[in-house]
């Protein structure tokens, strides 16, 4: 081994990822600042809590946790084919979105394949390329921070395996169309995989011209949902991918044996049955909206309509939006600076319930009459 | 895109890979064969249950589920620190040992580097090698099913990346010493990763020449805990890796970004402060084994000897295995055969309480009557 080869510990694409830097947990901001009270808007949760039915589920499932999860989470999988008309070999259910992301991203790419998104998306996506080490085309967002559809088809190459789109997008709130989504899936070859990421479908649905990605036939596309939104379940990290079936074999094949936990596969489907929870959420989310955007209108800031459960503000520049997360910060608002995702400009606000949204308004007036 | 190549939809690594495979149910069992009770010895998990402070720990923990877990888990991070003495930079912890095995695999191999670890050992880590496309290998074990650290060391050239040793190793129960961890540490170019797996440390901790691994101070060493088996939280998916500082930060880079979930940490905190339930699951262990050992020498059945929680039968031939594996499960006994691990011949016995012996040695009398 004389003459062995020197290599740094990692490879190029692991050196160049930067560690998950979380924000200042509630506690510390309480301990640095003394807000009189907290409004957590900063990860797009479920401000209403969750579904009251998921305790009895989680203590009826407590005996068994000294035995693995079941490696498929099968009664949870069977209701997701179930609620979805699709056959459960169509399922994939793992800790999170993100971990469905990650597996995508492990499973397809041959070496010298691509992935295309917008520069304005989910920040996972981008993490989860950088670990695999595929080359990511990220293509500029429209002027009013969409998807650009006719950019990313014409980006596509001989290379390119992936097309990655959050609908709605994360962080902008903005989406595509049924038309956009159609005349794309037109023109994208069929070998190409397009994950469509719906975390936050249950805000979008009844959209008009919003397209539920499932009710088309597309042999190539994955759809993405969450329990961590609008079922309130982010601490059970649980989230399924639909697909057809040997795509779903083949992730089945990179998936950690037993992941979801059995914890969160009982919540899951206890918050599922519970629609009643589900149309309140989404009803505090979309009143939530319209009176943000009443404000906004009122004072003269610049926003993005959204469909999903936050708001994005957009700001003159970086400086003015670091001003204001901190000022904000320091009254207890915690809000999320988006840079990472590719918008240093601006700010995501997640919609809370009534009393949030009071201490948004009113943290939001101090700040400028101080100014 | 007319002279577009064709490619398979998953890389060859992906393609040889199988998705994982469950064991019957014990609601399937059931439903198959009628058992009057069931003895579940197929996975080491502990039969004993759980601490009694964990659903007080979830029952407190469960108000803030709708918001992600802490992506470090810092409370249990600082536990484990505090009880190894480490500086709580120097750990990781995640959804299971097998996470950290994932993560390893995916961030420190350059192309064309390599792996080494012994032909009969954790399944898991056969898998991940495999996901990640590097090569393994595989070396045999010695006559007495122990890793062989002469062969191990011998295999290592210049493009070897990482070690892999089970300690006490999965499935067989064996053993490395001191003598022999020692031996092979002044051999191992300091480049060169030594993940020491100690899944079954708690069980292993008081034999005389066990090598805790912690307790030395080579900087390659990684060493990987779990919360699955000793303290019965394999529903959870909690286990931890400790290693020097740069080779944890670059864990952390392509971890996913929460796990493990908020209440696996909760529940793992309050079981790693139970000592004396931990203690009493040793001694459930312990006797049983001893047991065990008497019951197959007066049967005159070939047995490894073990210091985990488990004992692996040795059979003259795999249709011998086959065809007692599936007795036992016609009697409700659910035992692991551990052809994956390399092992056709032999099946795995997890040490239960003393009625899931009584029911393992009553079945086993009646198979042999029957015979």
């Amino acid at each position: 081994m004389s003459n062995k080869q020197r290599r740094s510990l990692v490879p190029s694409n692991i050196e160049q990822l930067s560690r998950y830097i979380a924000g200042k947990t509630i506690n510390e901001v309480v301990v640095a600042y003394h807000p009189s009270k907290i409004a957590k808007l900063a990860s797009n949760e479920n401000r209403l809590g969750f579904s009251s039915k998921v305790q009895g589920a989680i203590l009826k499932a407590l005996p068994s946790i000294q035995n693995y999860p079941d490696p498929l989470a099968n009664r949870l999988r069977q209701a997701i084919a179930s609620k979805n008309n699709v056959s459960e070999d169509r399922v994939v259910v793992a800790s999170g979105s993100e971990s469905i992301l990650a597996m995508l991203c492990r499973t397809f790419f041959h070496n010298g394949q691509n992935a295309i998104t917008a520069n304005a998306t989910f920040v996972g996506f981008f993490v989860q390329m950088g670990v695999r080490g595929a080359h990511l085309k990220k293509i500029p967002v429209t002027k009013d921070y969409r998807f650009d559809v006719k950019a990313l088809v014409n980006a596509i190459d001989e290379n390119t395996k992936m097309l990655y789109v959050a609908n709605p997008n994360n962080p902008t709130g903005t989406y595509i169309t049924r038309q956009e989504f159609e005349w794309m899936m037109d023109r994208v070859p069929s070998d190409v995989l397009v994950v469509m990421d719906e975390a936050y479908y249950e805000f979008a649905q009844d959209v008009e011209d919003y397209p539920h990605a499932l009710s088309y036939s597309y042999d190539n596309v994955i759809v993405l949902r969450t329990f961590s939104k609008a079922y309130g379940l982010a601490g059970f990290r649980v989230g399924y991918g639909i697909a057809r079936e040997d795509i779903i074999d083949n992730l089945l094949k990179t998936k950690l044996t037993f992941e979801p936990t059995a914890l969160g596969e009982a919540a899951a489907l206890a918050a599922y049955e519970d629609d009643e929870f589900l149309k309140k959420s989404i009803e505090v989310v979309n009143e939530g909206k319209e009176r943000l955007y009443s404000f906004f209108d009122d004072k003269g800031v610049k926003y993005v309509r959204s469909i999903s459960n936050s708001v994005m503000m957009v700001f003159d520049s970086e400086d003015e939006a670091i001003a204001f997360t901190q000022a904000m910060l320091e009254k207890g608002v915690i809000l999320r600076r988006i840079h990472a995702f590719g918008l240093p400009d601006c700010v995501r606000v997640t919609i809370g319930v009534q009393e949030d949204m009071d201490h948004f308004e009113q943290s939001f007036e101090e700040i400028m009459i101080a100014k």
